[in-house]
């Protein structure tokens, strides 16, 4: 007999009849003998409703009364889960994120877990209840006002509560199996992966994978909790994110996967003075506007002018706030110029193996070379490659790298109908 | 400077646009100098819906789960009433039925207020913010559950809040300008009262008006809060409902309306035996299925049976259930027959003035029979008196009652759109 947090995305919520499905699934989870805590997101497109009500009332609403909105959503879905459940004839019981033991920073609209105490929650276990708990809220420490956890809220809540009830598992369902070798509708013959460490999954998150939210991963490899990547639409097992990139025995490593991002921009400072400052002055502009850059790369200044050149990558959603700031800041410099290029594209590859594999970065190049593709910037971490390219070139690029390192598989890859929130 | 409570219901909150109408009338009170507190229902339909999404997923959910989902509605109604508040320019805050102190029994969906302590709301206000504060919920003294109110629920709130807080005021505002001396969609000359006492108005509520709730009626009498009627679509200073019978002059005590009601229906069983316990059968098996009777009219026994007949009237809504019951009970008894009839309708006229006009009765009595209406039942209490009639004769009573008293005005009556919820 396991403990089992099942996280349900909004996805699998969006109406009366895969609510049912998803309290059928629960309560044969509790069937096969393990306690099951169900985390819930609000259904469907219930928050995009909530938004729109809340633009239409106050285009700049408090932050403190858009948690106290936004948090309907998943009470709404939370309590129609349990009484599905309910109509299944299994004993259940629901949660808010305050009465889960969610306790948060006061930073409404993405707070910052401090202490989950899910004393309610164990108590409803040990009482042989299915618990389900509304995902993405908490309850603010000091003022005991609601919180919202911000982007990939519930999946945080998820790992939260598994890592506090000491959980064997924590799965998080969607309408994907599990976690792909690429994008399928890119690559189509991407495999699913049956297992891969916590750092790949970190580093494909972070290169644009959007199966698992990045700081859920980066909980779950805090607190040592196993995430299974799942659909609801499906029994297949899924993908098992678990255990740590230095327990890998070095011939087992081997290239977990592609990623692919078309969300960044990219911005060029021509002719910036190469002396210490300079740079900063423009990178502390952006991050105190909150503005993340990503990939920086700077060329060697010309020896005559003392002069360089500063490329970085930044979220195309930023990058008008970004270059009204810098253009701001360049009427002060001597700035040759100051260019803005969104039809770029970030293609990853990761994987464990990378570390014994010397070969792998030349290889990265040829398979672009002989597609055709130009590589207009690359960085590596120990377990990643990053180029950017031209986003028309983004999906051939995906494609030539999972050919050149044979990550592909037989079957066919599986995907699911839903809105894939 | 006062301190006023102002409830809006659902059919004030039905859009945006009407949210930031109320939040605009709410910022007014204030900037005229008064400390403000205000109740919000859910939003137009938003109950209905969400009740039509629990019937899809559990077609008897569990109480407790029902309660978590259906206060989802008043908070969302909140949170946009002080973002919409917030955006004229005013500080706000806004509560939870549990943050401002609401604490009631356990029964879920029905459950009693025991006590309100609202002292985060008294600081807000001390603090010169406008509070917000979610109707129609409150929080369970000893599991710290989630609890409604039942029917009127929000208007409750508004009253015990007033009470808890010392309000001068509690206004209770809808789409209807205040109380008139019959419904005006049937009299259409009926007149805005400007004030009535309690006693008047909890007889107008038990005789069919809708305007306000007996139960809120009943919590402002025993606590003397004020109650204003208006309404959300104009400026009128509405209906004052203050004030014991017992202090009116009783030169000043006149009758104050009639009200109408077709939601109920008669059960008539002829030839019950006219022993002591008998009819406490009927009664006692109707009250343990939670069905409240009403009018009740039962006649002298025929001497040579010793059997007598009992007439009474309950909701329509409850009358298969009722005649359900009594069918079982028909089989042990030697009843004669066993009639239910739901096309019946009862008009009451109401009024201090009634105990100082000894004549009342008879000139209500003539009233319906110059206008041809029989009357089938009749019952009176000190200030009302009500007789049942067939349906298709009620409204034409109403006319005739009101018309014979003298209670029509010369202005028409003012009837605003909105779902009259």
């Amino acid at each position: 007999m396991a403990l089992i947090v099942q996280k349900y995305g909004g996805s699998s919520l969006e109406s009366a009849e895969r609510i049912r499905a998803v309290a059928e699934r629960v309560v044969n989870t509790k069937r096969q003998g393990h306690d099951v805590v169900v985390v819930c997101s609000a259904m469907g497109d219930t928050t995009d409703e909530l938004l729109d009500l809340a633009a239409q009332v106050n285009p700049v609403p408090p932050a403190r009364e858009m948690d106290m909105l936004l948090t309907a959503g998943e009470r709404i879905s939370n309590s129609l889960v349990a009484m599905a459940v309910a109509s299944f004839g299994a004993e259940v019981q629901s949660f808010t994120g305050s009465q889960a033991g969610v306790i948060t920073t006061e930073r409404h609209g993405n707070a910052r877990i401090l202490e989950v105490t899910p004393g309610r929650v164990q108590e409803a276990l040990d009482q042989g209840k299915i618990a389900i708990v509304a995902g993405f809220q908490g309850v603010n420490r000091d003022t005991r006002d609601v919180t919202t956890l911000g982007r990939g809220g519930s999946d945080t809540t998820a790992v939260a509560l598994a890592a506090a009830l000491g959980a064997d598992e924590c799965e998080i369902y969607s309408d994907v199996d599990g976690v792909y070798t690429a994008d399928p509708r890119i690559v189509p013959d991407a495999r699913k992966l049956d297992q891969l460490c916590f750092e790949e999954m970190l580093e494909l998150a972070a290169s644009g994978s959007k199966i698992l939210v990045l700081r859920s991963v980066e909980y779950a490899r805090a607190f040592n909790v196993p995430l299974r990547v799942r659909s609801s639409y499906s029994n297949d097992t899924g993908t098992l994110v678990a255990g740590a990139m230095e327990d890998i025995p070095v011939e087992e490593a081997v290239l977990t996967g592609v990623a692919t991002d078309d969300s960044e921009a990219k911005i060029t400072i021509l002719g910036i003075r190469d002396t210490p400052g300079e740079a900063a002055k423009v990178f502390r502009s952006l991050a105190d506007a909150e503005i993340n850059i990503d990939m920086v790369l700077q060329n060697i200044s010309s020896l005559e002018s003392n002069k360089t050149d500063i490329t970085f990558t930044l979220p195309k959603a930023d990058g008008k706030r970004g270059m009204e700031l810098l253009a701001t800041l360049q009427r002060s410099e001597d700035w040759d110029d100051l260019i803005y290029n969104d039809q770029i594209g970030k293609v990853s590859l990761v994987g464990a193996g990378m570390k014994s594999h010397p070969g792998v970065t030349a290889d990265f190049a040829e398979a672009l070379r002989d597609a055709g593709i130009n590589i207009e910037m690359i960085t590596t971490s120990e377990i990643r490659i990053t180029a950017v390219v031209r986003q028309i070139d983004l999906a051939e690029a995906a494609r030539a790298l999972h050919a050149r390192f044979e990550l592909g598989g037989d079957e066919p890859a599986v995907v699911y109908a839903g809105t894939g929130r």
